[in-house]
């Protein structure tokens, strides 16, 4: 039973939420979640319960689940650990049908406790110690994270609760948004190949990132893996040597890795268009980065083919003295946004390559708010996915981090280029009917 | 002749300045130059040449050096190309002990005038294609780069004038300072290995760092190379493979990296004390993050020694409910910054470990600050290197670049910790008396 999509539908798509433990001192976590279901747009009843307060925020508290007469869908749970065995039993005689426990630490005894509520009742439970969950496509919010409004792009599942935050947190200051976050933490039930069997139909989802600690059943999650991985492309983060051997078998499909910037960075090649071959195009102002990039490539699956002489032809008019006309075409310090603009219209319908990396360095304000409005036309004019790369400061990251809000993959680390596109070539070479 | 300390002082440490072709239209090279030359403070005269203005910025221009009837140590030209091969003659009869020629491409023909005036009269010469210099303690800033004021840390010599642009952005942005920036651009005379001879005695550098995509002599600059390491740990930034492969001798004593957010990162484990040995003791807020810290630090030379009982007694008053007693520390993340303090005060002088690496997770903008008075208090009470890594957004690399200005190793990118801890404690292990 634990593998139908159906089963966690309670989860990600109640008709009503109890939250357990509610408080009213900011700060404390039955106060941040309360709040956070109750901004986020969730258009069906939230009960809050709680022994100590009548009303929360204007609305009715019930001392109990077992008051309310509604059926409940979806209990959250923040009430200290030692109430929580009361409270799985009571959700279990309400017959609430998921629970996500944010109480309680990973491997608290509560597991057993979860474990046990769950076959006895088939309750879908997230937790002990979840980091809840969030969901905007039903406008769920049940968790502390600081999430609001619609999420496209990256399904976050997460072992860790801070560490799960501080990713979120860096995730967002890189422009990226996130489709789905769930906590797994303690796993007593739910556990990553019930949520990749769900996540992985999730529409809004480009990529589903995981971080985790422990490891469950190794054949199920490998199973699971490579079943939703001919949906979406998925990443791992783990610090745990044990996983990463254990998942040796996927190595080639996934990455794995201990580098959650790195991560990220392999998300956003999944923000723009698939990338259907190998051979890709650089172009630079500054041959230094071009270079470097190149460089950078070697060790990945990506092709740095040279150009023909018809498409140097095509391309030269709008080259700048000094330009070196190869493959990196180096367009030197002096080319204008309008000359990357007249490369790109002339090279977006050639046959000679799949896709375009372009390298902007500089610093001056107007032209790189020219550059971006260029690429933004030029993305929308051509089929070929086009990456673009920023090298320099706070500037190039505000200008990283915008374009990425608009769908094109953008970057400001250099050395994470070539492993986010060579996993996305190589994803979408398995996966063609992506 | 080429190796001798003083024949690089009319570069850095000039009496009286030359300004050949300046500009009055901003934007300019001409113009940004000599702005530069002006605001940054240099005490002897300057003299603008042109033909073209009899005044800039109120300062009397002359048509020719010849036309300067003092001596003049350096001369910065601006000019273009075509004119250079003259301006050099002039600067040859004049007795000008040395010039940075910003004008020209790299490969430019330059190269040979500039090597013959060079050898005829004497002269060292930067260039063709020079970034320019700028060296704060002399109060020299004959260059665009957009620095001013006392700089101290990272000498960045720099092949490439626009790449060395962005890198410089890159390492202001990330709370980084430079006690020194040469273009070595086309490297007519002026190599890297009379540059790295001069910069490894001056006292506000740190660490060094090359960008460089072409070589010179193989041997010379490998001997130079190990000769500045006696005084200075130095790092190599490169696109080319040949470079890579032609200085494979000293893989095992500097980071050879096409990364320079990583080769920055590295510098920073020089801005704090020296980290005389190898047992690293891991704080951290998030056991998820402490984890994917000590997996990391997996294929370097530092150690996560197991703790005494002794010292696990002594920090067990300080720590949480739930804590892990063990190294990483794992202090939950209930954690306050105050709790942080006591452990660090009860290991400071601990005899069983050598560096204290700190994590923290969180966004709470309170807990930040208050981390980071903490940090700032703690580091000075102790002779062990204190590193922290902050995982989160736009706050922690805030906190990370502030502390960075203080002289406290600090970063936001976990992967890049082990590569600057392993090479900064392998530096300090073979080069003690540093």
């Amino acid at each position: 039973m634990k593998n139908a999509k159906e089963n966690l539908e309670s989860l990600f798509n109640p008709k009503s939420i109890a939250m357990v433990g509610v408080s009213k001192t900011p700060g404390k976590l039955g106060h941040e979640v309360m709040n956070n279901l109750l901004k986020c747009g969730f258009r069906g009843p939230i009960y809050p319960i709680s022994h100590r307060y009548s009303e929360v925020q204007d609305i009715r508290c019930y001392r109990s689940v077992l008051d309310v007469t509604d059926e409940i869908d979806l209990a959250v749970v923040s009430a200290p650990e030692s109430y929580v065995p009361k409270i799985l039993e009571e959700l279990g005689a309400k017959g609430v049908r998921s629970a996500i426990i944010l109480s309680g630490r990973r491997m608290s005894p509560l597991k057993e406790v979860i474990s046990e509520v769950s076959r006895k009742h088939g309750m879908r439970i997230l937790g002990p110690s979840s980091l809840g969950v969030y969901y905007p496509k039903h406008k769920i919010n049940a968790s502390p994270i600081p999430l609001s409004g619609e999420g496209r792009g990256i399904a976050l599942i997460s072992e860790s609760k801070t560490l799960g935050m501080s990713m979120i947190d860096f995730g967002i200051s890189e422009g990226l948004e996130f489709s789905a976050v769930v906590g797994t933490g303690g796993k007593a039930d739910v556990e990553e190949r019930d949520l990749l069997n769900y996540l992985s139909e999730d529409d809004d989802t480009r990529s589903i990132m995981i971080h985790m600690e422990t490891l469950g059943d190794q054949k199920k999650l490998i199973e699971a893996i490579k079943d939703a991985l001919r949906k979406k492309p998925i990443i791992i983060v783990t610090g745990s040597s044990e996983i990463r051997k254990k998942l040796e078998p996927l190595r080639k499909e996934i990455p794995i890795t201990t580098d959650f910037i790195a991560a990220f960075d392999i998300a956003a090649a999944f923000l723009g268009k698939k990338i259907t071959g190998k051979r890709a195009l650089v172009i630079s102002n500054s041959s230094g980065a071009g270079n470097l990039l190149v460089e950078s490539l070697e060790d990945t699956s990506l092709e740095i083919p040279p150009l023909s002489d018809a498409f140097i032809d095509d391309t030269r008019i709008f080259m700048p003295e000094g330009s070196r006309h190869g493959n990196p075409l180096d367009l030197t310090p002096e080319a204008s946004p309008d000359i990357f603009r007249g490369i790109l219209e002339s090279s977006a319908n050639s046959s000679e390559i799949d896709l375009i990396i372009l390298i902007y360095c500089g610093m001056d304000p107007e032209n790189l708010e020219k550059f971006q409005t260029m690429l933004l036309e030029m993305s929308d004019l051509t089929d070929k996915p086009v990456i673009s790369v920023f090298l320099g400061g706070d500037l190039s990251r505000e200008v990283a981090r915008k374009l990425r809000k608009e769908g094109i993959p953008s970057y400001v680390n250099i050395a994470n280029v070539g492993k986010a596109l060579d996993f996305a070539s190589r994803y979408f070479e398995s996966y063609r009917n992506i």
